[in-house]
């Protein structure tokens, strides 16, 4: 029987399914086609298949390409991804904190699908969304799902580690390698004033700044941790640049996505070279992202 | 033999010594007394022996309190902690990613500790820092630590949980238990906008805005997740609000703490009451932090 809820499909985590029609049938996933199910106003469930080269499946967490730009015969992305449907609701999981269902089909490059058929494995929390360069040089959307803390201990999870105090719950995170000393080193090279809008926030323990990666680290970015691909910004302008409301051109000028317009210029520094590729990459995973 | 230097001290995690002056010989806490050694740029290490009631130790993740303001005969507080000297330090350590090292003394209260003497259990990152409102009523600072995730596993861990993928690092975290329906209500109620500045972030994928509790959750504060305690803010002005840079008055002005000027007036709905006790905390705990 179909169900339409958010949530826990009532079906147990490790569930087994032959087909997507079961799967759709025991109401967990209400397509029989799509990766992605439910809009509004947030997905419902997901389905991971492999049919995206640029998914990466980790278990707990998992980076989840969105839908469309892709040819059918070929598998190949052939266009961008736009900012829709589908698309657009997975973002909504993230910014009204919607968990969605997560059922994993068989794919044998993949240690943590089911060996046949299809398995609901429990909900998992949209945590970061970014568009990104995709492998074939068109726009992807990329989700980063890591496993609701409410969950049960999964199939390929073989000791689970409780360490709970009343009121908090733990989990198992990763975070992406970085220097602290480059972040460090930007911010004192411009003595925590934000390069856009010039705030500096002094607290009672000193300055306070943000370091900016302008190409984002890790998957499926890649973006280097280095002085050249950073920027001391102030937490509204981090959001600013990393949510894709502003971009830097060529000029280093500081550009709306929205209207085009140039805002006001970049503060730079002579000792801080900021290399014009990787501002190149982030005007081209923002720009223009609402065109349909 | 002495050693100043941050980081590894050199002796391996767990190794036992009966006395302060043995960790002081080993270099691996350079104060035969203090519970915190080191200042410049920030502390090098501490020591938990359990002296200070508002301490918390759950292994991996520790409420550290600073130092100050106690008895020496009593044991209880008998005045504020000051941000100065050791204190200031350990801010420092958060501000610039600098790991402390951690010494865990005999404590038949605490599961963490050793049966006897001292035990060197690896660096710990300092993440959070807060002034609170200690059990005898006087301010006092908690410093929130948790384990550095290159350290191998602690003595008291039975099974270390290594889930890594190439340039990432995973870790085990608490976070405090929030209903998200209640961060989206109050968002949703002052339409994205900051009840501070009255800016408003729209982002390719809808508004942006955070919700902020003024009384912090969890410990030692342990301030309500409810509308009453919360407020509608941008990024900028909520680590304003979180750091101390600002407090809402009586009369629900903005002033800075730094020059107690009134600086406006906070953005107000009449289907959003806000708690004035809790509004008072906050007050209480940021105000006059630097008098010396």
């Amino acid at each position: 029987m179909a169900s339409s809820r958010y949530g826990d499909p009532g079906v147990p985590i490790g569930t087994s399914f032959r087909t997507r029609q079961e799967v759709y049938d025991a109401g967990v996933h209400l397509h029989t086609q799509a990766g992605i199910a439910g809009t509004q106003p947030a997905a419902q469930s997901i389905v991971i298949s492999g049919g995206y080269s640029d998914d990466l499946d980790l278990g707990d967490e998992i980076f989840y390409t969105g839908y469309g730009g892709r040819d059918p015969n070929s598998g190949r992305q052939i266009a961008d991804q736009e900012l829709k449907s589908w698309n657009w609701a997975l973002v909504q999981n993230r910014d009204l904190n919607i968990p969605v269902r997560v059922v994993r089909g068989a794919n044998p490059g993949n240690p943590y699908a089911p060996a046949s058929g299809y398995r609901y494995d429990g909900l998992y929390d949209v945590i970061g969304f970014s568009p990104a360069e995709g492998r074939d040089g068109f726009r992807i959307f990329h989700y980063h799902l890591i496993r609701s803390p409410s969950q049960i201990a999964p199939a390929w999870d073989e000791v689970p580690t409780p360490i709970r105090s009343p009121g908090r719950t733990s989990r198992l995170v990763s975070t992406i390698d970085r220097d602290p000393a480059l972040a460090e080193a930007v911010k004192e090279l411009h003595g925590y004033r934000c390069q856009i809008s010039g705030t500096r926030i002094d607290t009672p323990s000193g300055p306070y700044a943000e370091a900016a990666h302008v190409k984002p680290l890790g998957h499926p970015h890649d973006g280097p941790d280095a002085l050249n691909n950073l920027l001391c910004l102030c937490p509204n302008d981090h959001i600013r640049l990393d949510r894709g409301v502003l971009v830097i051109t060529e000029e280093l000028e500081v550009a709306s996505v929205a209207s085009n317009e140039v805002l006001g210029s970049l503060i730079t520094d002579e000792d801080h070279w900021i290399d014009p590729a990787l501002l190149g990459y982030h005007r081209f995973i923002w720009t223009d992202l609402l065109r349909r």
